[in-house]
């Protein structure tokens, strides 16, 4: 049988046996009652990796998210994200449709909200405008190639925010991936930050789980949110367990970044429009030409074991643990073969 | 003593004798029975301009919007507007705040939404993903200049709308200007969407009051958002009556359009970087130098009594009847005198 | 012509003759400018009633009243009030469909909610529970007979919800009823809450109009909301003249109390179910027998020039300026011939 | 070690080493793909036991239900359901937070919505009442001394409410508790109503998880709020695998009940005020003393090695899997003990 090389996603990584035997082995308590030592122990580690005071385990990147912008923001209040944000275009309008909360949308094709656009809605009060509560940021960037954006960058619209009075919240569900690219400790980011929520479920590894971080009291405040959108699980720390793992060994990212180099060079000099960014990380985008059929290209790359979805003019290819050297330059080959 | 000319906004338009004696004298009853003879007069006017089988009476531009938008959206659905409309800026974000509604941004930079941002929104359905619902275009178009939307690109894009399966609500706030800039019937915007919105309270010169127009069914269950957001009047004759009158005479808004001509002619001479649309209404913007200290300047201008709302860099003055031709005259000379 | 006798409610009452003069005569400005004078005196004549900061006109007691609410009180937050108020029953449940908010529902069948149900919504913090936040209160208690509750009964439970740390809000649409019922200045009962909200559109007299008065930074805060909703109104003074009228002249709400007990007195003397009222005002209930058909009585009643309300088994009947002693003796009578 | 006996509720199950077994073999993909065979395998057996077209994964009860009700209901309609409902009481008003649902409370002091009450809802259009959408019924119903409802009650109320145009939700967390309390299929409450939500994790006694079963185009449309809210996991298969164990062995549930029973029989014969209930299940309600510290009490017993939640003055012990029946006679023995 032929074996499948996924690129559609770095989350359909399968639980390692190493996360398998440490799910059937875990101790779990009913961590609605706060007694889940599992998950207990990985909310520790969460937040001493992020350097925060507190760490909340959530069922998925959405509802961290979610519960953040809850915890942070009132009913009416503006949140301050980039248009090619996933908050704003793959969360469903969750902050909205369930929060009250009105996106407030700036220019981040260059992977970070554009400063004038955020100062332009940090205005005087007055009853026609939105007041602008919380600033949103990703890194790294999903939908601007999988961009790292650098530290300095980072920092200094970190800055600008709390300069006008805003709260950060990071959409971190890759900031690993930004960490390893930039050589720097995942802290450099996220502790700079009100919160961040990272996923342990992506290039991670793990089945499923994300953590939010932040103060003890936002935590204590985001625990109602989390048990009112029904995210108050029980015997949580079968799951964590795999997350744990997960998380205790981030820095095996790097080579997913390595194997999207590989499949980004070979599709370049086969005179493939692979999309350049600045700090590559797991992710390759190309584009393709006009007279393409993108859902016919997919089938026929489907029928010979590689997987990504059909999006026009614009594919996306993502790299993980459960892809080798060797299936991305199969990856390659194929995509070339079926281009030409 | 010196009188004002208040170029700020037409909505400070105070009402008429004639107006007043209206509401002095109107016949009225408790409408929130359906029972003030003024209103029904009122709305039956309204739906017959407009070309609808039914109209509301409401009590101000953003509340006709914002009952549309809920009336025709469930929670979590998508609204596709101009990044520069006046719901999305500056109605305090009440579709969101109130409604969950999730606004589905795109250019309009030339007045009206740009047809492939509206298609970037008509996709398949997808968790991910907030399912566009409707299409609010604006026109006139306030923060493009006052600009009227031409019939044909007004059509045009209600049909792309309607090809799409979205509805299409116009927040007709000054419908009526873009009317008469055109030289058309109201009807020829407003008969071929599913909801219209129109002030009583700007330039029609009443001194409070909308209306919103579609059929039947629309108007009966935007009757229960209306009371829902505390809109049900009891004997609304008294306000109704002046605005019959106000929608009577919408003729006389071509004096407004010309009045703004001799004010954006006489600036436009004395240099003053005045924004060109092409088609203008009763606005005229302009442009103040890096330089200019636009709170001194309107203090300035307003010991001369003269007003306008302080905003950097760019100046908006509105005419309407409560200034004469040689009140916007006078209103220029000011302005150039005092940059000069 | 017959002339008709309304005692579906107070709300029906037509603008007097000075009413409508001043109306024709007031000042005016725009409002959403805060620079209606009009307007700026009957918000101080409100606040100076009440005992309050500041007041804030708003279009009804709808209005009102969810302003006030979506001021108080975040999204997810309670609100504890009687299962027979009108914000929980008549207001199409705005407090949530609208603010995210949850209502707490207490017993209140003695027109004023139960102490110790009360009591049982205010508990430890726990993930599983909607934290109480703020208590409603209704006086004049409509669906309890138009009750006036006691200033002891009052200022007891106002305390309760203060000793567990809840805020608390007047719907005093008839609060003017009850000072008169019980002999007490209004700001007995007004002064004592965080806000109450009474409407110039009842007894009152007025066409359209309500205030919610409280500290400034409440009514601060209450603007954005008002303008959310849709209540941010141009030259308000052509009604804030009229709501001026009918404020100044609460005491004459005594004559309404008068009528309505003429009118009870007389149908309980013909062998008609009135309900009782510890403190009756100017609304008199009574019960039908199983047999009766109330639409039929309310047609019979119509032909004869008599309105009310058809609901079944219990008639509201209300009384107020538009009917005279001499109507109320004949409602009775029609009422009683029709009964036999 | 002394070990414990855990009576605060069933969802302190912890997995069995056959479940532990099967989440470390599971079969899985990506379940937002829809890809995870174990997903679709207990998707489809929860479809087939309750006799639905489909069944929906979720995180938990909280989050079943929840997602139920913004399916069913638009913002602004009416949910009816009883003042001692989990879904009113426990849930932390999610209803109304998120989804602008209007609850409209009715005595269910039976475990079962008031007929009468329920009629009182169910009214003509007008704009000021909330619109009733949804009957919500909860069965076994945990705050009614966890009562299982009689197939005759349930259908009952079920056809009441068709007969008056209302959808049927059922809070079915522990609706297989009710079927082998009556001796009847499952499928004989679930398939009469438009959805059901059932736990895996309380006695059934997985970790993690619950179905919503319904028809297909309603588990579709629910799959949108589930992601909204966060509910789409990658790799559930693992949790589901624990799940499947679960159903399969649903009718081990009666010896809880049996446990339940010894508890109930000892308690009461020693003179403890047990609550009587018609049909009970695995719950043990009793009322303490006004002049007894359920905190004191509460610890005592924890010393002794017995957990139950203080609350006052009505004790709750849930029976369940991971109590032995020599447990629940120690549970007794103790609570005697300590209460004499």
């Amino acid at each position: 049988m032929m074996s499948t090389i996924d690129l559609r996603s770095d989350t359909v990584t399968k639980p390692t046996d190493e996360m398998r035997k440490a799910m059937a082995e875990a101790k779990v308590g009913d961590d609605v009652y706060g007694e889940d030592p599992t998950v207990i122990e990985l909310e520790q580690l969460a937040a001493e990796i992020t350097g925060h005071e507190a760490a909340l385990f959530v069922c998925s990147g959405t509802m961290g998210n979610l519960v953040s912008l809850l915890t942070h923001c009132n009913r009416g209040e503006g949140v301050v994200l980039g248009f090619k944000s996933h908050i704003y275009n793959n969360e469903g309008g969750g902050l909205s449709a369930l929060g009250g909360l009105v996106p407030l949308c700036v220019n981040d094709d260059q992977g970070i909200p554009d400063h004038n656009e955020i100062l332009s809605y940090c205005r005087d009060e007055n009853v026609h405008y939105t007041p602008a509560k919380l600033l949103c940021l990703e890194n790294t960037h999903n939908a601007c190639g999988g961009i790292a954006i650098s530290p300095d960058r980072f920092s200094s619209v970190v800055d600008l925010a709390r300069s006008k009075g805003l709260l950060v919240h990071l959409d971190g569900a890759r900031i690993f991936n930004a960490a390893i690219a930039w050589g720097v400790e995942p802290k450099t980011y996220t502790e700079i930050v009100d919160s961040v929520q990272f996923c342990l479920s992506k290039g991670l590894g793990a089945p499923i789980g994300s953590l939010i971080c932040g103060k003890r009291d936002y935590i204590n405040r985001a625990k109602h949110w989390r048990k009112r959108v029904g995210g108050g699980l029980r015997q949580a720390g079968v799951i964590a367990a795999a997350g744990l793992i997960a998380l205790n060994n981030y820095a095996d990212l790097k080579y997913d970044h390595e194997k999207a180099k590989v499949l980004k060079d070979i599709l370049k000099n086969g005179g493939v429009k692979v999309v350049d960014v600045f700090k590559p990380t797991n992710m390759v985008y190309f584009d393709l030409n006009d007279d393409v059929d993108v859902i016919q290209l997919a089938n026929s790359c489907k029928r010979r074991g590689l997987l990504f979805n059909p999006t026009f003019p614009r594919v996306r290819l993502v790299t993980h643990r459960d892809v080798t050297f060797e299936d991305v330059e199969m990856a390659a080959k194929i995509i070339l073969e079926e281009l030409s």
